[in-house]
């Protein structure tokens, strides 16, 4: 039975809930494909995630471990395929806790930078579990900066192999998923040195472990690197190499070669190397950050309409927490910013789907600008939702903070994504470094890619809203949003080449203007995914409320940025005082009409009650029962020994006293 | 050892660092008790911490009590009582995980509710450990609306007993610590009905648990609410209670008292009560709030000068990370804020010691400030304390995600603070009501409380600053605060008062303007905290370079605040642009001008590396060392059953391939 108060709010949906769902995976055939794929796996007890809350480290790598061996069985059984439509649906439909997912960034590597002949060797054993593969490139002492890594790999003309070594504890490999206990073979980044001279920074494949008995092989200190926020699933381990000697063959040796004679040969091109970089940057938005954000949504949301507290009005029955404004004012815009990412990463995704296109045919004019978007809308999309996740946790108040609720996990694994694969800061500036080459160039004439042209059109100009309805014109706000990004890359451009020309030396004057570099490349990509959420609205069918809905969405979202960065578009008078006001009474004005539909919209986003595995999330909203019932199941509710070996001896002669 | 990357950032410190913590802890003598009591407890083994990330919730709570017990016995031995100088450094020294901390509320509250006789009979047992008692309050369905609780306490004519009962699930009584393991006692609130007339909600001493054997009493259920984003070591629990009787006597009757022919008598004023709540709020700040924000600045500062990533200048080694615009700007302004906080707590403290003289005097004239400033201030600390720990944490990069930093700890306990003892929005919303109310009485000529005095002086008028250096005065930057404040007062006043005479209820029109209601009572905080901060910084000793540097953090806490908020400061034209490119280059100088003596600063916090438990923060500063050597000992590194169940026979007939 579904929770009245949940139900009442499915009542008076503006729109058709499963066109939405439709839209949102691609087509209602796709929304058929995922739901088949979501019931096989999540009907299959071995894939269970419903104690994971109450697992040690240790358990969950057991279980993970568990999952990934029955996985293969599983899709064997389905007729699910590595290059089927099924495929991209299985890992969401898992919620985490596999094992072997940096095996697949070692076959991966090995696919992109291995030789026909290294490729024809180890992916057949990879791809049937025949070894299981890691990644070491970072180290304990070096993440950004690959040209620091410190391992070394010496090549040994008289015996034809590489001796791999770690020169001091900085250099040891640290935190590489799957090699603190499972991994028999990893691929080490070590720089290559050939007669004395050092040639930079290479792939190895290494064996790690016995496949026997999975002992350490000689001169290989391995395990794992303890616990984590999240991850619990994952050994991410340490690797330290003494004398370690690998056979020629185990370079990666599409690009580079070292010949029998000791003689170096670089061949191709390394730039595809660069843009699989970004791919990944690309890849991990959907998995990794939409859908936690999507699920914490749809948890506090539905929560904050089930949960009653105060009266908002005198006589009446406790009122639902979301019709408080400041409850709606802490979640609907990150609902809205839920979707603004979706649409955003559609976009990203087209992107990069016609740049690999035109790879394929030997043309990089892309890269760049690929390269650029990759790093900044990770870096903003990755910050905005784990702070967004961080709001919906503390909205759900006490109920929130327990594991229980699904939330303090998709909080603490979320914040990962701003640190893995590039650290934010860092990929914020090199977007910044290619947004001011841009503006440059477009200010000296020359042409630039097309999501940046708009730095070649500097207007002064003032936002031309005459009342709040006018800042429900997506022209409008996107105008203003593209002002403000142009204003930042101009005058930051302009306090760079004040400095140089003072004096400072370049790497000086870029270190003095990092802080507001950073905010010029927040704000190019904010311009962008307004302007893209607008664009898509445009393009919606009206049938069904989806148009209009969307279309209220886009509109909050824009003016939540607006009003919570209002100083950037006061700063030169675009916006005035008055019409920031505007701004704001047109903002809180549409909290309450999508607080209307709060509920249907995360809906729409489909989950399943196991998929959220949250006591305050679930489709029928039985919220307090489900917190009673799942409690009494935690280890915690076992006898302690602490009774018997402390409190026994305190109370016993306290009887006679009461 | 030290890593000289870090004695060398000590060998420049601009102050003296023995001068400033001495100046923290409140003088020399202070410093001294506080490190004799920190020595005491944590040479003794049993007090250790070290295992702590490692352990599971069953062992965290077996070591809390197991330490509990330990304690009493200590602090006999030591000397120590609970009014001697040393009481208030244990908990500090302790770092946590300790039981019984509810014991300490329950004993609070039969001293502060409970009746001369009541305070003889359960004082006695309770201080000498002899019952356990728990603080039984919040429901599940029941957080900040008291009124709204379920449990029921009917009065018995009859036997002269209350009969309690939870009369649905959500009415369990839900989250109090000590609760679901230990306590064999609790102060469980319930609605007091006598001859079918409810009174409202009152404490009752209920006994849940044997003496002799621990069992549950009759008509109990309870037990522990599961596993929580931290406070691993608190048994949260829950309580049933099914027709509980009690006698007549254990309803806590100093203020309240129901005679034997059922009659009900109030007596005394409840005033004292809602200045519990208050002093509650304000006592939190210091050991909750302050302490985990100056560990994380002094892990992250001690890391950021250790960690070399990529290169500042080309051709030299890499740089500390603290050398680079961005991490300053990330950390500076949290260790700025630390010493903000920690000098607005001592100006509360004092009031409040004010306060409750006059109190004593029975005179409650203070009350609504105190209620307001406490609300008020409890929010904007935690809340901005907890936003600079995650910075903290993301600033250490991949290694700040390692629980061995002691970040992710640090995080998941202060984030509570958001929530427990009045979540933050709530008690804005109360501080915002104090703060209309006032405006309306100054506009009206009415005398006003000493710290919103400033709500009569409305000046329009503009910031006079001409030059960067000007936004160094602090009479310059403090008059903008005031000025924000008052104007986001003013203009939500009149809102308002428009939506009323405009013909809107008045709850209606309160819950329209909250958004604003609460950004008004954030400004009028910061306000406080800014003006307060200089004013410190004014009445210090120059000796010892402590003013200088003091006033450095000032400046940079207001600018910080300025450069952050923009809009607020621009809005009506108070700042204007180009004073707002002042601030900002002054801001950005700033940070240049701390980095400098960064690491002195957190040394003068004075953690001791048990205190701190990071591998990233020791004093040494050996963080790869020490990363490897904890990791080693973790239980993920233990023989695993999944490589003989799952991999081996993976792995098995791969051999003859390779």
């Amino acid at each position: 039975s579904v929770n009245p108060d949940l139900a009442s709010e499915r009542q008076t949906a503006s729109f058709c809930v499963e066109k939405l769902t439709a839209l949102l995976d691609g087509g209602a055939e796709q929304t058929r494909i995922r739901r088949a794929v979501v019931e096989a796996i999540q009907s299959d007890p071995v894939f269970s995630t419903e104690n994971q809350y109450f697992q040690t480290q240790n358990e969950r790598y057991e279980a993970a471990v568990r999952k990934a061996v029955h996985l293969q069985k599983k899709m064997h059984e389905m007729g699910w395929t590595e290059n089927g439509p099924e495929y991209k649906y299985i890992y969401r439909a898992l919620s985490g806790d596999v094992a072997f997912l940096l095996h697949r960034v070692f076959m991966r590597s090995i696919s992109v930078l291995g030789s026909d002949k290294q490729i024809a060797k180890w992916i057949p054993l990879a791809t049937q579990l025949r070894l299981i593969g890691s990644y070491a490139q970072t180290e304990l002492g070096h993440g950004t900066y690959l040209q620091g890594l410190e391992t070394t790999a010496v090549f040994d003309i008289a015996t034809q192999e590489f001796i791999l070594n770690t020169p001091k504890i900085s250099a040891m490999k640290w935190w590489p998923g799957d090699m603190g206990r499972s991994a028999t073979h990893t691929v080490v980044f070590a720089q290559l040195y050939i007669h004395g001279k050092c040639y930079g920074i290479h792939p190895f494949i290494v064996q790690i472990r016995s496949l026997e008995d999975h002992s350490l092989c000689p001169g290989i200190t391995a395990g794992d690197i303890g616990p984590k926020m999240n991850f619990e699933a994952i050994d991410n381990g340490y690797l330290m190499l003494k004398n370690v000697r690998v056979p020629r063959e185990n370079m990666l040796s599409k690009f580079c070669e070292v010949r029998p004679d000791g003689t170096y040969v670089r061949q191709g091109s390394q730039k595809i190397n660069y843009f699989t970089m970004t791919t990944v940057r690309i890849s991990l938005i959907s998995d990794e950050v939409l859908t936690p954000l999507m699920k914490a949504c749809t948890i506090a949301i539905r929560y904050s309409v089930v949960r009653r507290q105060s009266k908002l009005k005198p006589g009446e029955q406790e009122a639902k927490i979301l019709d408080y404004q400041t409850q709606q004012e802490k979640l609907l815009p990150q609902l809205a910013a839920a979707y603004a990412f979706h649409f955003i990463n559609n976009y990203l995704q087209e992107l990069f789907d016609r740049g690999y296109r035109e790879i394929q045919r030997k043309n990089f004019d892309m890269l760049p600008e690929l390269h650029a978007l990759s790093s900044g809308f990770k870096a903003v999309i990755t910050h905005h939702s784990t702070a967004a996740v961080e709001i919906c946790l503390r909205a759900c108040g006490g109920h929130g903070y327990s594991l229980l609720s699904g939330l303090p996990s998709l909080y603490t694994k979320i914040l990962a994504s701003c640190i893995y694969e590039g650290e934010n800061t860092i990929l914020l500036l090199q977007t910044a470094r290619f947004l001011i080459k841009c503006f440059m160039a477009a200010s000296a004439g020359q042409p630039v890619p097309p999501s940046v042209t708009y730095l070649a059109a500097v207007k002064p100009g003032k936002c031309p809203a005459k009342n709040k309805s006018d800042f429900l014109s997506p022209h409008i706000y996107t105008e203003a949003y593209q002002h403000v990004a142009l204003r930042l890359i101009s005058s930051t451009a302009a306090k760079l080449q004040d400095l140089i020309q003072s004096g400072a030396k370049k790497y000086d004057a870029w270190n003095q203007c990092t802080v507001q570099l950073v905010q010029a490349a927040k704000a190019h990509c904010h311009y962008i995914t307004v302007k893209n959420f607008a664009e898509t609205v445009e393009k919606l069918e009206t049938k069904a409320g989806i148009q209009r809905i969307m279309k209220h969405l886009c509109d909050l979202f824009a003016l939540h940025g607006i009003f919570s960065n209002a100083g950037a578009f006061l700063h030169d008078g675009y916006v005035s005082a008055a019409q920031m006001d505007m701004v704001t009474a047109s903002y809180l004005d549409l909290l309450a009409v999508i607080r209307k539909d709060a509920v249907p919209l995360v809906d729409a986003f489909d989950f399943t009650d196991k998929s959220l595995n949250s006591a305050l999330g679930s489709y029928d909203g039985q919220v307090y029962q489900r917190l009673y019932e799942w409690a009494q199941k935690s280890p915690t509710n076992k006898m302690s020994p602490a009774y018997e070996r402390y409190l026994k001896p305190l109370l016993h002669n306290t009887l006679s006293k009461l």
